[in-house]
């Protein structure tokens, strides 16, 4: 399931060289993974070893925003422009072949390539952020303080130069093995929200409010 | 949640430096994580670009074996030893805290860094994959031949140097959030096997097979 980067530069970097009937070019599909994810998995290179580094993520409009402390020096490797390269996949199932050489995964993987600058308005940044993850949960929460706003970094990421790769097919087993005995199809895998479960410290009497309501029992993505 | 490398070399480069508490030294936990994922995401970097990649992977006692295609020039790069990290990322629930500022995630997150190299027995390693992914399934397909051992080509990563990392607990809002109205608690995120479906051109008679059906309905994970 390799989405692999083409060996020349530019737009070539994100073109697919295997299984390139793999590949899709439509915006709206690659929209449609990016909000269905929580975490990405963002590249980075340090002193030649590269590092992939689970962050939650959001998409906004044409932008990716990242979040983390000021402290973090990943963030601050981020803001700086390091090249970056940020993927979210979402496994869809295990697909069950007649050989183990045709059994594979059902998948959607987003992979983009790009600079990352810190962003004009990290106040709004955050709204967009905690929206992203839970609608609507900006105005349930106590507003943001400014040295909370003064202790987080926000970043994004253009959403520029991108490959998507989707596999949803059956196995593809060659003929003669179609004629075995042996089973083949699709065990799909499903990711959903469960029930809130309230704090510990939780004040009697305070219901579930509606951000975590409309989403509790539902798969996760918009 | 950003699972942070120390700026100097060696065993440091897997300390987390950022929220340290939550980081875990105990191998059970690393193998835990390991054995309840299905994908890992790949960083390697060719020519300055990082990138990250995702790909099936299964542990093997004290190696993460992964594979693909002998065409594939992710796996030449990663069987020439180039510089990799692996990390694989569980998330488990959205950390509803009554502030933006305290809102994060649960996650369980494992990051090996290292060389890999070509295993000795391609052939025991498939088998090792299948069943790693879908155990018994090894013995019910058909074998496997020659030629797609030559066009396969297996990898495995030592387990050496590696960092965890668990975010777990409640929310932890400051005392005078607490006296707030305002809901806290925890969001789960559930992944489970669903039910198989069968190919469309599976031959009429044939019932789903044993390592299927242990893994319908379930939990993703050992």
């Amino acid at each position: 399931m390799a989405a692999e980067r083409s060996p020349r530069a530019g737009r070539t970097r994100t073109r697919v060289t295997r299984l390139p009937e793999l590949q899709r070019h439509d915006r709206a599909e690659l929209d449609a993974i990016l909000d269905a994810g929580v975490v990405a998995h963002v590249a980075i290179v340090d002193a030649g070893q590269p590092y992939a580094i689970p962050m939650a993520y959001v998409r906004d409009g044409d932008r990716l925003l990242l979040h983390g402390s000021t402290a973090s020096r990943l963030l601050r490797t981020l803001a700086d422009g390091a090249p970056a390269c940020v993927t979210i996949t979402h496994v869809d199932g295990l697909v069950v072949a007649r050989s183990a050489f045709e059994s594979s995964l059902h998948y959607r993987s987003a992979m983009l390539l790009g600079h990352c600058r810190a962003v004009d308005d990290p106040l709004d940044a955050l709204a967009r952020f905690t929206d992203g993850l839970l609608p609507g949960r900006w105005q349930e929460v106590r507003p943001a303080r400014a040295k909370e706003l003064a202790a987080t970094r926000v970043v994004e990421l253009p959403i520029e130069e991108w490959s998507v790769k989707v596999s949803a097919d059956d196995p593809e087993d060659p003929e003669a093995d179609r004629a075995l005995d042996i089973w083949a199809g699709v065990l799909p895998v499903e990711v959903r929200y469960g029930q809130p479960r309230p704090a510990a410290d939780l004040r009697p009497g305070i219901p579930v409010p509606l951000s975590v309501e409309r989403l509790a029992g539902g798969d996760v993505g918009p």
